[in-house]
């Protein structure tokens, strides 16, 4: 599938994928290499790298926590904006585009059903709640995504806003926020990549699909359990028909 | 106030401060000079260094928001994690202790009062729930501070737990969770800094200045504003005589 050095790429992406059961089955899938010295030795976090058709990809997976000893995947805000960060840092000026993938909950009262795979029209957090006024669109902290209404008809996917907070689960406080975001979508990264792609000028979307209806009848870390797989499953599917689709192409394209 | 030159220093202690307010004061009254070319251009944050006592300090700030246009400082737990992580791989293993300087919510029941200082014991978050059972100490992210014990006694600062969250406000169920933590004091960045600093190995406590009583009769925002000039001010007091009882002594002698 190789057809290009790094160099040589007309497109060079970075997929950044929090939790290693989701990276994984691509990162095999497309044959990408680990590369151990890409990350400071102080960062939990993993890359691989290698071509496809005309690109060079970089996936970046957040590694599991060892600060707290849980040895589960470094979810959440804090650590995806700082792989996304070290990342763009490493590849300083080469990154056509950033894509985060991944799975979320989503809204039934925003067409959301389970197994949907929806790319995002914008991001904004939920949980930063600061109400003093010129702080309050800090803490919504929207920044929108690159616009791909023609790659969302190509694969059928849903578009919609992704909002992002630090709890799998959804208070009340939470559900009110959400709302004032007009989010289909909610996960727990998608605002923090996007924020560290700002920072870098750097293009981006993601890419989510929904384990779980957040305003359904059932607590969403049940959900989420019950159709992680299936819907880690369906990521496979669809990302590398997002990067067969944007790797040919302008962004003006997409 | 100079005595040693970076390599020649006994110590070197780095000070972490979300906003600007609060460190401008106290990089006046030490005459550290700003280091422009500290940061990666791509981040927004701000370091200024020199030297005092016997020690070589370096004062960080989270700078200001230009991705969402508001031009407030970067509060929160993403940038400051962020500004941790990047300072300390700057400073990579001539970094003897790191402290997070800044202002706080105090609880009454805990015996906080406005204007308190405290060194805390331990960080923790109480916004990220993820109720999915090895998830739950990750998402709670307790890490012990340096034990600071003399040091409070010599300048009269109390103890306690420090919890964070990206919230200003407090709900209900943040409440819970700040009960579960044991927390005096709450902030907006503190465990995301212990986090950093524990993936570099660098001892680190805090030092928080209460500026609202989080479990009193007014809202934490009115509070905030009207405290911020006299907390601040005790900040400028109380973190001189931090350094100047930390330079001197090692680890153990706190």
């Amino acid at each position: 599938m190789s057809c290009c050095r790094f160099q040589q790429c007309s497109r060079s992406l970075v997929i950044a994928i929090a939790m290693e059961a989701e990276a994984q089955p691509f990162v095999d899938h497309l044959g990408l290499k680990p590369v151990h010295d890409f990350f400071p030795a102080e960062a939990p976090f993993h890359a691989f790298q290698g071509t496809h058709d005309n690109c060079f990809l970089t996936v970046v997976t957040n590694g599991k926590d060892q600060v707290h000893g849980t040895g589960v995947d470094n979810c959440g805000t804090v650590p995806a904006a700082l792989a996304t960060f070290l990342t763009l840092q490493k590849l300083k000026g080469q990154v056509d585009l950033l894509i985060n993938a991944g799975t979320c909950g989503g809204f039934s009262s925003k067409g959301a059903e389970i197994g949907d795979a929806f790319l995002t029209t914008a991001t904004a957090y939920h949980d930063r709640r600061i109400p003093i006024p010129p702080f309050i669109p800090y803490g919504i902290g929207k920044v929108e995504s690159l616009s791909t209404k023609q790659l969302a008809s190509a694969i059928g996917a849903k578009t919609g806003i992704c909002t992002t907070g630090n709890s799998l689960d959804m208070h009340d406080i939470d559900h009110l926020h959400i709302q004032n975001n007009d989010a289909s979508v909610k996960d727990m990264e998608a605002a923090a990549i996007a924020w560290a792609c700002e920072l870098h000028e750097t293009p981006h979307f993601c890419v989510k699909v929904v384990t779980d209806i957040v305003d359904g009848d059932k607590p969403t870390e049940e959900e989420f359990l019950e159709n992680l797989h299936s819907a880690s499953k369906k990521l496979q599917e669809i990302l590398p028909q997002v990067i067969e689709y944007v790797c040919g192409k302008d962004h003006s394209e997409l």
